[in-house]
């Protein structure tokens, strides 16, 4: 069994494990840490390829003790889906996506929760609650429902009405809430002591961030043990990127791959763009929460929020260093572009999320600005469904036809 | 390369491989046969331990000469999810759920269109159409798409909006149809000279049987080689019933497996249930069409058409024979037990269409009525997303809160 403590992302200090809040005194972040040299002798390329093509094929390396609490729903080792097509109309020297939709809530979301869930049950809890913009909330109410945990799930009022629905679906207390993702999480905060659940949010355990490393060691295996040059990604609270960047570091240290570091991509909607004002602006990034009024003005205005609307992303200091160490970008995208890369995406195969059409919008923008080179390999998260934020808007002129002469008029027209 | 030819399953007529007309003259359909001598050398169970895990990776028992025609989205090698905690509620000997609404378009007919559209690339065609309820619509457009083939899908006017809005994101010519599937389908066969187009509809290509089989060798091969004891099955043209038993026979024949045929189990909804009537009527089963007026105005009365709802499946015959010989049945199930399965499987974590939904609903009635024994192993098909098959329903009584007062106030209600 292995042994694992926390670490500071900012100062550095180490502690032992513990299950909620992740705060550093510093205002850093904890992030689990590992007994690597003890990881290497059971974690090996040769043992990886006995075993099942999950996340939880990376067991050593998420921090779950017994593995009979480990909650799993079928989640991970997503396709990478290569787009040659694409590789030589914009010369790039490769070009993937990585179909995260495909997990069974259909976002990349599942991961975080199946190891996020798991420590409820390791530890004891009965009741979890986290405050969303939509895809966190359906995996945490259906990995709770698995576990037979209690699940409230607090989630802005304008947010997708199906990725909403689905929450009672699964069995979840689900309550809309009249503001921002913040909003939502202050209040289960203020009921913490009185409600007794745990705060599942981003940043408050470890497990989210944990799972969410697996998208990082994929990606290495399925590229034959290297990464792309650059990984383009969706950012909201940010998980996603420290997960991936902290796979990166193991799998180094393992000594499982022996590649740069990727240059990380931070992808954000115009009007809610912490990450890139921070990236673009100084050397000395806003203090999350400083502009807070001028982005809720902003961002109050679209009129359909994604997983990116995070106005305030718990450690935005330590997403600014990852870009920055990664030799990264971040740039904001606009409604108009997202909706563009969406067809173009569609008319590829892909069910593309506004989230995951964003990254593709960006790398379009990145080729023509020249930041991407043709010798660049690329790749694109697509992180979670076009179903799930229905109305599509494209079938208002969807013809109803009787007979095949009615076809032929209608085509005549 | 691997060289295959056609046997009718009715009268074992061998003929050539064709790519269109799958009837052969006795009324039988016209199924790919492999010479399973030479796919025996490089399909072992030693080669697959190092293929990627797609349905691709059993490419000698799939008929596409050439690989680099492989249309593929990512489909295939879905989760097989264990349901322990029902296993000893129920007393069965083991009980899985196999997640087909993880493939790349949401539902299982990603498989059937992987190979189809393979097909219609190495046929060298360029235009395809489709009768569909909806999600065999959605894979051709998405496969389509990608291959740069035109797709024209025809869909009754009543089925899931959310399905049909899918197919024009994809790009697919999208048409609606005052009336059934099978009108759908007569009004492809009427332009098939005009348009040219290539009718991929059940059992009209010999693709969809072949995608739909590697649900069957999946499972034996997830399973450690061997087949459950009952397959239970939402069942409406009929195809994956026909794939898995093919695949059965194939592995069977190549050595790969030893066990007993698994008994086959199709389920409907109640209504429109020729396969249910031909089980349980006569051994000398309804022919398809006779009793088509009586059906199409019970089935007229379902609000929701599903998957399930085919009226005339294109060869009823071979069906039935494969519930019989294989020791299986056929049942239909309400709407009122499908919502409840939905229910149910989303307390466990799952998103399952009405079709998915269908499975359980008949598996709960089959230990209530004893045909499943405390010795039996049963795997469930999920075939499609709950997503798809939006409004959910369940979310009219859905609190807006502001505060967490408001919250606690709710709660008091
Ligand atoms: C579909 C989707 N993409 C991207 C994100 C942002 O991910 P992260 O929190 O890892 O930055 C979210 C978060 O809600 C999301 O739902
Ligand atoms: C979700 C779903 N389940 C089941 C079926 C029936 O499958 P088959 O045609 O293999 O009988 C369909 C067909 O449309 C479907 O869409």
């Amino acid at each position: 069994m292995n042994q694992w403590g926390l670490t500071c992302s900012r100062c550095s200090a180490r502690l032992p494990f513990r299950y909620q809040n992740m705060k550093c005194d510093c205002g850093g972040t904890l992030l689990v840490d590992y007994d690597l040299e003890l990881v290497a002798k059971t974690l090996t390329k040769a043992s990886l390829h006995e075993r099942y093509p999950s996340m939880w094929r990376y067991q050593e390396l998420l921090p779950v003790h017994d593995p009979a609490n480990i909650i799993s729903l079928g989640e991970g080792w997503t396709p990478l889906l290569r787009m040659p097509k694409w590789e030589s109309k914009l010369s790039l020297r490769r070009l993937w996506v990585k179909r995260e939709e495909q997990n069974p809530t259909g976002s990349f979301k599942s991961r975080g929760f199946s190891v996020a869930v798991s420590l409820l049950r390791e530890a004891g809890a009965t009741k979890a609650a986290v405050p969303s913009n939509g895809n966190a909330a359906g995996a945490l109410a259906a990995y709770a429902g698995r576990a037979g945990i209690e699940a409230f799930v607090f989630i802005p009022m304008d947010c997708p009405s199906l990725i909403v629905d689905e929450c009672p679906l699964y069995g979840a207390k689900t309550i809309l809430v009249d503001g921002f993702i913040h909003d939502a999480a202050a209040i289960i905060e203020s009921g913490r002591g009185e409600q007794g659940w745990v705060n599942v949010g981003t940043l408050k355990e470890p497990g989210r961030v944990e799972g969410k490393k697996t998208m990082g060691f994929e990606l290495a295996e399925q590229l034959g043990w290297t990464f792309p040059d650059v990984i383009i990604y969706p950012t909201g609270g940010g998980s996603g990127i420290i997960g991936m960047w902290k796979a990166y570091l193991e799998l180094k240290e393992l000594g499982l791959i022996d590649c740069e570091m990727p240059k990380f991509v931070c992808v954000q909607e115009e009007g809610c763009q912490p990450i890139v004002d921070g990236v673009h602006q100084s050397s000395q990034p806003t203090r999350a929460g400083e502009d807070d009024s001028l982005l809720l003005a902003a961002s109050s205005t679209i009129p359909n929020p994604t997983g990116m609307r995070v106005p305030n992303p718990p450690d935005l200091p330590l997403l600014l260093a990852i870009v920055e160490q990664s030799g990264g970008t971040a740039l904001a995208v606009s409604k108009v572009q997202i909706a563009e890369a969406m067809r173009c995406l569609g008319t590829e195969g892909i069910s593309s999320s506004p989230e995951g059409a964003a990254t593709w919008a960006a790398m379009l923008q990145l080729c023509t600005d020249g930041w991407l080179k043709p010798s660049d390999s690329v790749v694109l998260f697509n992180t979670s469904h076009a179903m799930k934020y229905a109305k599509l808007g494209t079938s208002a002129a969807i013809p109803i036809i009787r007979t095949y002469d009615d076809f032929v008029m209608y085509r005549s027209l």
